[in-house]
């Protein structure tokens, strides 16, 4: 019952259907859906269809397909990570309210850094990511603080390679990226300037829950020039705050 | 291949197997799930099994099963509702430092207000909702505003009743009702004192898009004997502050 003719279970296909959908395509129809999830166009129909029927997805009234919001309000109102952003929130507005620049929260998830959130002034300056985008863990400073802090396994993983270059400041070497993280750790944050974009800088600090464990970072997205202090205490302040309202005792 | 002996569709048992999940139960067997979702042991045992391995439910050291970070970067990453909560969050931000309540952006969905985002202070008063979390349209500040400003078809659909009683002070007589939402029209703004709860007030504000539709209510929880006009200034400002974000022009 599960598993179609071709050997894929019905849920891969629903998981196939549901990536198709990204930030810069947000609306397909069916038949784009089924080409991009490649399925054969009946099967696309049935399934979208029924994604549809159960809410998951919505049908505007041009007969176009987009993400459900009963999909969200599912995904979201257990998550686990809901959380670490209700604790981090207050403290990350404070943040962009005195740095005036993006403020983001990252975690780690398979073996990148995924933006839990972000919060922008409408005139902040560049930044390619947004809420749900994901950063190389080598390549950001969200992502050198969950490597430096994270666990073992996953950082010799990402050591092993390969280190792919995002930017001509990225660090591609091992034996580099070995020191940087054995800096980060002993700082405690991570300056990463122009690894996403050379116009930026970004600014990492680590976040804690009540066992002591690293469970997020803290960053901001500097202009290039900017200094890298003010916001650096600011971060401090906030990922200190954020950790007691994890329970972190110290 | 879509359906199952029984006639519910596999994407209805993977929906039924998603909405076991809630606030209060982020956490279950796969027994529990297959109990609640109405699966025989073994179907549930493979469906979650199959969730598992694609990511959209997670499994920890104790076998035991929670909604997959992936579901949520995949429910949000393409979701139309991410550019409101975007324009948001910055005048989010600054009524909730300014008024020191929990400040909420709610949209209808379903004939329900859905909690798209709440900023709180740790320190902040009673709040039963959360994130994701639904409010009945006629028994909440934000509800008023949708059911006032939104669609005659969903507001008469409303109006029909039943309209439950959720406290002492909840409207539940339609020509109430009716008169109320009038009232929330001609002021632009609606206040509910104790609907949720007996010790708080709601506030809320419209917020318009390019359209000039309202498309979601903004909203402060305050205690009770609170003063409503300092609240609701800074709604003001932060609702025509995000509607322009949306592209509204007046």
């Amino acid at each position: 019952m599960a598993n179609s003719g071709s050997g894929d279970s019905m849920t891969d296909r629903v998981v196939r259907v549901l990536e198709t959908f990204t930030p810069s395509r947000s609306v397909q129809t069916a038949a784009q859906i089924g080409r991009r999830a490649g399925l054969p166009p009946s099967t696309a129909h049935r399934l979208v269809g029924e994604l549809v029927e159960s809410g998951l997805l919505e049908r505007d009234d041009d007969r176009r397909i987009r993400m459900g919001v009963r999909l969200w309000e599912l995904a979201t109102r257990s998550s686990h990570t809901l959380r670490l952003r209700e604790a981090a929130l207050p403290s990350m507005g404070r943040v962009q309210a005195r740095i005036g620049e993006h403020t983001q929260l990252a975690v780690l998830e398979q073996d990148e850094a995924l933006l839990l959130e972000r919060l922008s002034d409408p005139d902040a300056g560049s930044n390619v990511i947004r809420v749900a985008g994901r950063l190389p863990l080598h390549a950001s400073s969200s992502g050198l603080v969950l490597l430096a802090f994270g666990d073992r396994d996953v950082r010799e993983r990402i050591l092993a390679g390969p280190l792919a270059r995002t930017s001509a400041e990225t660090i591609t070497d091992p034996a580099a990226l070995r020191r940087k993280l054995a800096e980060v750790r002993s700082l405690g944050h991570a300056v990463a300037p122009g690894s996403i974009e050379a116009v930026s800088t970004g600014v990492a600090v680590p976040v804690r829950d009540e066992t002591g464990e690293v469970v997020a970072a803290l960053s901001v997205v500097l202009p290039r020039r900017a200094a890298v202090d003010p916001a650096l205490v600011e971060l401090r302040v906030a990922a200190r705050d954020i950790s007691r309202a994890l329970g972190h005792r110290r």
